[in-house]
């Protein structure tokens, strides 16, 4: 029985990318699916989709998902409406074959349950001709990857009726989309045309020899793309109009779209009736936030979006982080051995937005991966290197206690020092204290055991004389720093005074 | 002296909204700006544009930024050429204007020092005549917010040398930039020809009606700009074009560039040495990445943006936000109770391949948010709802400890149960014990206090009684249960018997 109500089992005509898409994620929102694909290799297809969704959602999000749904592979397109709470068709793109098999599946369908039709750009009142109740059609078409992208264009057809598009809007709703309703019927819906004259202006930019594919996709990712994942161009102009708004960013920049900028330059007359209703909508979309707000709120998104591809290590992101290195390699690095009159600074950070769960600050099993890092930080320090590792020997955590004592939440910068309690030829016992880099106050503390292993018998055995020798030059000067008050405390122990 | 090596002193003409960026990126990278303006205003307006970048690269980046540099602003183009390492024209869009602008500049600057213009448009060619010293003309086109976006186009005219676009890329590669070098002069170079020709579309669509602004802008930000914030669009269809690739993908959609989709439908022939040369680049483009290799980079990069989206709050990051917040309204507690005379099953997952360290098996800190998890479906269970939360109430966790007992892989299904040790109307004394789930190995065990808050005031107070009803019911027959080993260990502790 699906968490959702009253959406329990989705029947799916066509099981290509898109279809292996909305399986994907009806499936992991605990909806049962049965599935229509001629294809005998449309099982293996649909099973690597659904893996790379469970992959991607298992990343996504800490939320509680679904037990998962239940996939059934089906061989006529009968098969797969019987008995279900919603249709999405997503057979290949060609009018008369949607045509035959939704006629088909209609007529065996309980007339009651809505057809969506994920075509990219055929219009609705021409593939809802010949259904056993063609008031049920909808298009409801999303884009790749399905299981992740949240828009769905929702588009009626002449025939269809209010009450399929709204049971449109609620299923992809509830499977954690963004549905777009469109109040016009056009080939191409909205985002394909926009999609469409990119890409027609791109391929114009190769064929001409002015830019490479990939020149064409820099020109993209690095600039107006990344603008682009969280505000259309409509905001992003009025920004840039600043104070005086959209009417003075079109009076401005208006006139250059005559300038011979593309190929094709006929552009609507910028009539005092169409500014008026440009500058009204865009009011309108920016509710009643100023232009310093908006700049504001760009400019966080960019950050956001930026740290993120930070994270892969892909496009802005590699930007970023190359030349973070070379501020790095620019800032003066002590040369010499810190000082080991104090705990070690072992890692430094910056709270990622998933780390925060529903109390909206950092979980507290991301503590104990801050903690985990330093340590890592402090393990390298003392010699364990990749070399060491791949010697077959290595340090195995045996215990941990996280105390946390303050909360920090998404972009704070913390960092972690490093305190070496005990240690002996097989056992590091340390003490990491994470701190807010704001105020430096005490978050959490971590207290870990780690024993030295030879990795090949999986035995405790001496660490090698170097390691041992660094771990004393440090420990040595850190036997005479005071105890934390947190350390050798179990869970629930009577709280001292700090 | 700045950081960077030969590049002290910049010299800016113009600060607009453009120049004012260029402005704070230099600065920030600790090059100091003398800047000419001759607008009264300009000091305040520039100054709002630096304190933008500096809250903006304050959250960016963690790397050791250098010492701001000096502003000056000075009401002539030739006061601010002497002296400088670099000059960047940001006048408005009139060729007469920049050239003019830069005449008198170029006279009166060291006849080595290299120009740039921040044009959008203009040709290179044009915008040098008359210059001293053309050859050292370079466009170099940035975007909207300078400071933050990475791109900048860099195009030389005829008169252009090859030392001069070298230079430009120097230079804006070491303020965190990413220069791409254009081969061909044509108007509008790349990027400003693809956001017209979706531009131009965006405003025929609002022209005719078929939707607003706020629907046109929605139509990009929740679908294919979240994508085109890490991949062009050559990219992105090269991966639908799946195993067979891009050649594929043409063949199977090149045809509908011909549909009726946009107001102009002019492209260009899909001729086969066409096709060849679309084939070639993208391979190029891809390097030796596979099409599956693409695509969990592809996903990877969507999750990283719109989980950083998350932390804004806003676009593809609210639905998310949303989505999650039902899926935890939706985890409801099963109606019939199961059997409290054992430990509860609260969790159950597979070790997703990112957890696993360099010692090749699940890293120590992934345990802990195992049993986080854990203990969010056992609070879930008793009564802690979305509901709950948004009362003001919820669990904090005050302390854990871990102790790590047997090995985990990537792959490897695990679950874990939870018992009550102990409770009270404020606190729950939690112990979980993970296993594998193939042969019930205990892998690790984690031991949690939490502490019940109003979290209006972050101060402690009692639970719910309907909560606290739900806690006795598990917690009466648990107390029935063997106390386990490793509860109410400190780290260090001598080993019992198990």
């Amino acid at each position: 029985m699906s968490p959702i109500p009253g959406l329990n089992r989705v029947g799916l005509l066509g099981g290509g990318v898109i279809g292996g898409g909305w399986a994907a994620r009806f499936l992991l929102n605990g909806v049962d699916v049965v599935l229509f694909d001629p294809d005998p290799e449309a099982p293996r297809k649909v099973g690597e989709v659904i893996d790379n969704a469970r992959r991607a959602f298992a990343k996504m999000t800490m939320a509680p998902l679904p037990k998962e749904g239940e996939l059934r592979i089906v061989t006529t397109p009968q098969e797969a409406v019987v008995g279900v709470d919603f249709i999405q068709e997503s057979a290949p793109e060609r009018l008369e074959l949607k045509r035959s098999i939704l006629t088909r599946a209609s007529a065996a369908a309980d007339p009651s349950v809505v057809f969506a039709s994920s075509t990219s750009g055929l219009l609705p009142t021409q593939i809802q001709q010949g259904m056993d109740h063609p008031e049920r059609l909808v298009v409801g078409h999303p884009f790749n990857p399905v299981y992740l992208l949240p828009l769905v264009e929702i588009c009626g057809g002449e025939a269809t009726s209010d009450a399929a598009k709204a049971r449109a809007v609620d299923v992809y709703t509830a499977i954690g989309m963004r549905p777009l309703v469109l109040g016009k019927e056009i080939d191409g819906f909205v985002a394909d045309r926009l999609l469409e004259a990119l890409w027609r202006e791109a391929l114009w930019l190769l064929n001409d020899g002015v830019a490479t594919a990939e020149q064409i996709d820099d020109a993209i990712r690095f600039g107006a793309g990344l603008r682009w994942s969280f505000m259309g161009t409509f905001l992003v102009y009025r920004i840039a109009g600043g104070e005086a708004g959209m009417r003075h960013f079109m009076n401005q920049f208006g006139p250059t779209l005559q300038w011979p900028w593309t190929k094709l330059t006929d552009v609507p007359e910028l009539t005092d009736e169409l500014l008026d209703r440009i500058v009204a909508q865009s009011d309108e979309q920016a509710r009643d936030a100023g232009f310093r707000e908006l700049e504001v709120l760009r400019d966080d998104c960019l950050v956001a979006v930026i740290q993120g591809l930070r994270s892969v290590g892909y496009g802005a992101g590699e930007v970023l982080a190359g030349y973070e290195k070379a501020l790095f390699a620019r800032a003066h690095v002590p040369s010499d051995e810190p000082d080991h009159s104090m705990p070690l600074l072992t890692h430094e950070t910056r709270i990622p937005a998933d780390w925060v769960d529903y109390n909206g600050h950092t979980n507290d099993s991301r503590y104990a991966q801050l903690s985990c890092d330093a340590a890592d930080a402090f393990l390298r320090r003392i010699g364990m290197d990749a070399e060491y590792l791949r010697g077959g020997h290595s340090y195995f955590t045996v215990e941990s206690h996280l105390s946390y004592i303050a909360q920090s939440g998404a972009g704070d910068a913390v960092y972690v020092t490093s305190q070496v309690l005990g240690h002996d030829s097989k056992r590091i016992h340390l003490f990491n204290r994470m701190h807010r880099a704001d105020d430096d106050a005490l978050i959490a503390t971590g207290e870990h055991m780690y024993l030295h292993v030879d990795t090949t018998t999986n035995r405790t055995v001496p660490a090698q004389q170097h390691i041992l020798d660094r771990i004393a030059a440090i420990a040595g000067p850190h036997a005479e720093l005071d105890r934390p008050v947190q350390a050798g405390r179990y869970v629930g122990a009577p709280r001292t005074a700090e």
